[in-house]
């Protein structure tokens, strides 16, 4: 589902792999009118895997068409004087609610002073790697953190990268964030504004906002990796009697409460303060204490079936989670189905129907709009040219003929010359 | 450093942890007045680890400060009537820049409906745990997600979980954004938000938006760990001759050809194409030949020196990261230093001087505002009050006496008996 929060923004979005797709999404499933551009046939992120089987496995991408839900699409050579022409047009085409680029795409054509010279309260967001201009990606920060040398017990001779793009996530929801800010402040004060978004001070700023950088240079001390707990209090993964896992967490008392009633280890619990003088209602003496109160909790997990230890767990409200695999989680959790008002099915063109997601937030007592799939390449080429720049016909037939946009690209899953498509070419 | 771009929106925050305070310093740091509400003498988060050694280990928390940089805090006893009334007064107070509460606290008297009926726009956003209202935390929403399941070469059996709070941050930063488009929405229509978003839909609409939904349910495949290598094209860690640890990523085309051309191993990839038949031109066919590419570049690593390899990394254009640990990042590396304009030295109270950041995002032309350091516990009590609600002295005087509300609590880093504090108390 897509909220009318946005009221048909315009965001013109040039972009490729995940922050700024994301961030493009993010205004798309808000109600951003968002129009992707991109090369004819395709950008640097338009095959990338998983891909579907069709056309000796160079069908859709099931990445590219999950970023780009909902958004217009349209296909221009960017190579040629006419193509860069027509996108600087559509990024600064007149009205309130136009006038906003998106992109990580740092080519001088699309830069701000370059837009702002033809609109003057232009807003432009652009997302780089290093704030210099430098090429980063998620993978080539993440190392830098000191995230790899602490997680799943690596080290800093042995480092494990966490799979999840978590900065490029990050990157794309400050995006969304900073620019629908500029468009509040356009809308207030009349002015544009020139946004820029390094994925490494994402990555390095977030190190201040945990607090792991004052704890560097203040308590000069490094942390250690400590496995499948969690740093600062009590929690941890267990194995069920059936070969299940579950993670429990105790961060509030309330939560280490719980905990320790359901596993009815409160004498062995208490026992365990007088030996060492701590007070594990303390969340920092239960995190000193973590392996003590692991193998404590351990065995009344390994006793019992993960339906059992579920519901007793359940009973209790202690803080728990199920491990899953994304298959065994769409087979079996409602919160990953349609029960769930943020999930719907949608068709998408070249790849069939299936669960999709709308906007995470729910807005209550507002309509919500279905969630649109991706459009095949150069869907709404004709369409954006004519309804925002006010081409008509002969005009995009030109630029049809002299190769400076393209329409739809073919749908891999259509045979040939058959279906309403091919027939309505003939 | 922050910018005004908020124009001193005012947000009442009532929060613990990360994911609503990350939320509301994300509005602090673009220029918005976020009145964080406490309980007095702190709430659930208020001694998260770190901590700094005062008191016995219990000085301030380096957690808890680094969240609630910039913000006014007050001290209210919110188990009385008297202080959620002080609450509800002032999330609901008039004034077309105020009436937005940010929680993540559940409580029936900051529910929307209960401050919708003193302020008709009012726009509220509740983070939840689970979308039915039930508890999870960020541990127990990402075990579910299948990322530990194929994390470090962890399996269904043995999950490896990633150490950073991804989901947390995710959701900070969504609602930020669906924060000011609701007040972008109030100021063009006049209507308010009742805004929820739940951490596991945070996580699981990712699902969705990456492709892994898509993947499970249309191709029926479930992800190997792979460990370090990145999926769907090329890219790895390496050692170095002198123990150092290298990240490289080959995802573009453009990315590849600089890499190859870096290790000098042209001629080894053309062998490698004639005698596999793919075409390592393509990002799907580099996945699929991994390990035979990583075989390759190896020992190009294990014979130089990592400032030597950097070099020529760099040279090439490849896209590399290097491995830190936080330590080694805060002393070494001019991104996270006073040369990378998002950071700047603050005072916090209570703790001392330290690096800390400001926005990621930085806006070209804006006049930046210093990055205020958290204050401590209780400090704006008084002149919210008057400031907001419009108290005389006598009524904020009769709030102390009657223990609904207290003022800054004491530096523990003060001597006691000593300072300017201290004397104006006597």
């Amino acid at each position: 589902m897509t909220y009318p929060l946005l009221n048909r923004l315009r965001v013109v979005e040039s972009s490729a792999f995940i922050a700024a797709p994301l961030a493009g999404l993010t205004l798309a499933q808000f109600g951003a009118d968002v129009i992707r551009v991109d090369m004819i046939g395709g950008g640097i992120d338009y095959m990338r895997m998983p891909r579907m089987p069709q056309a000796g496995g160079k069908g859709r991408s099931l990445y590219w068409t999950a970023l780009n839900k909902g958004k217009r699409s349209i296909a221009v050579d960017l190579r040629k004087p006419e193509g860069r022409e027509l996108v600087q047009a559509l990024a600064t085409a007149p009205g309130p609610d136009a006038g906003v680029l998106l992109t990580n795409i740092g080519t001088p054509w699309l830069a701000h002073e370059a837009l702002a010279a033809r609109r003057a309260d232009m807003i432009s967001c652009t997302i780089q790697g290093n704030g210099d201009g430098s090429t980063a990606v998620d993978y080539t920060v993440n190392c830098a953190t000191g995230y790899p040398a602490v997680t799943g017990g690596g080290s800093r001779e042995r480092p494990v990268n966490h799979v999840l793009p978590a900065w490029d996530i990050a990157c794309a929801y400050q995006a969304a964030f900073a620019v629908v800010a500029a468009v509040e402040q356009r809308r207030r004060t009349g002015a544009g504004a020139e946004l820029k978004l390094a994925l490494s001070d994402m990555a390095f700023t977030m190190l201040s906002h945990l607090g792991l950088l004052a704890e560097a240079e203040l308590l000069q001390q490094e942390r250690a990796s400590i496995g499948n707990h969690l740093y600062g209090a009590f929690g941890r993964d267990f194995g069920t009697l059936d070969g299940g896992r579950l993670m429990v967490a105790a961060i509030s008392a309330g939560q280490w409460k719980a905990l320790v009633e359901a596993c009815g280890i409160a004498g062995q619990v208490a026992a365990l303060e007088q030996r060492t003088g701590l007070n594990l209602g303390d969340e920092a003496d239960r995190f000193a204490c973590r392996e003590a109160i692991a193998e404590l909790v351990a065995p009344w997990f390994a006793t019992r079936t993960q339906a059992e230890a579920e519901g007793l767990l359940e009973a209790r409200k202690v803080c728990w989670g199920r491990y899953s695999t994304v298959g065994e989680l769409l087979a079996g959790d409602p919160r990953v189905s349609l029960a769930n008002p943020v999930f719907e099915r949608v068709a998408t063109p070249g790849i069939g129907e299936h669960l999709a997601a709308g906007a995470a937030v729910r807005v209550a007592s507002m309509e919500r709009e279905a969630t649109l799939p991706a459009a095949l390449l150069g869907t709404h080429t004709d369409q954006v040219l004519h309804e925002v720049l006010g081409l008509d016909g002969a005009a995009v037939g030109w630029l049809h003929d002299a190769g400076v946009v393209a329409g739809p690209e073919r749908d891999p899953t259509a045979g040939a010359g058959s279906g309403a498509g091919a027939c309505a070419r003939a």
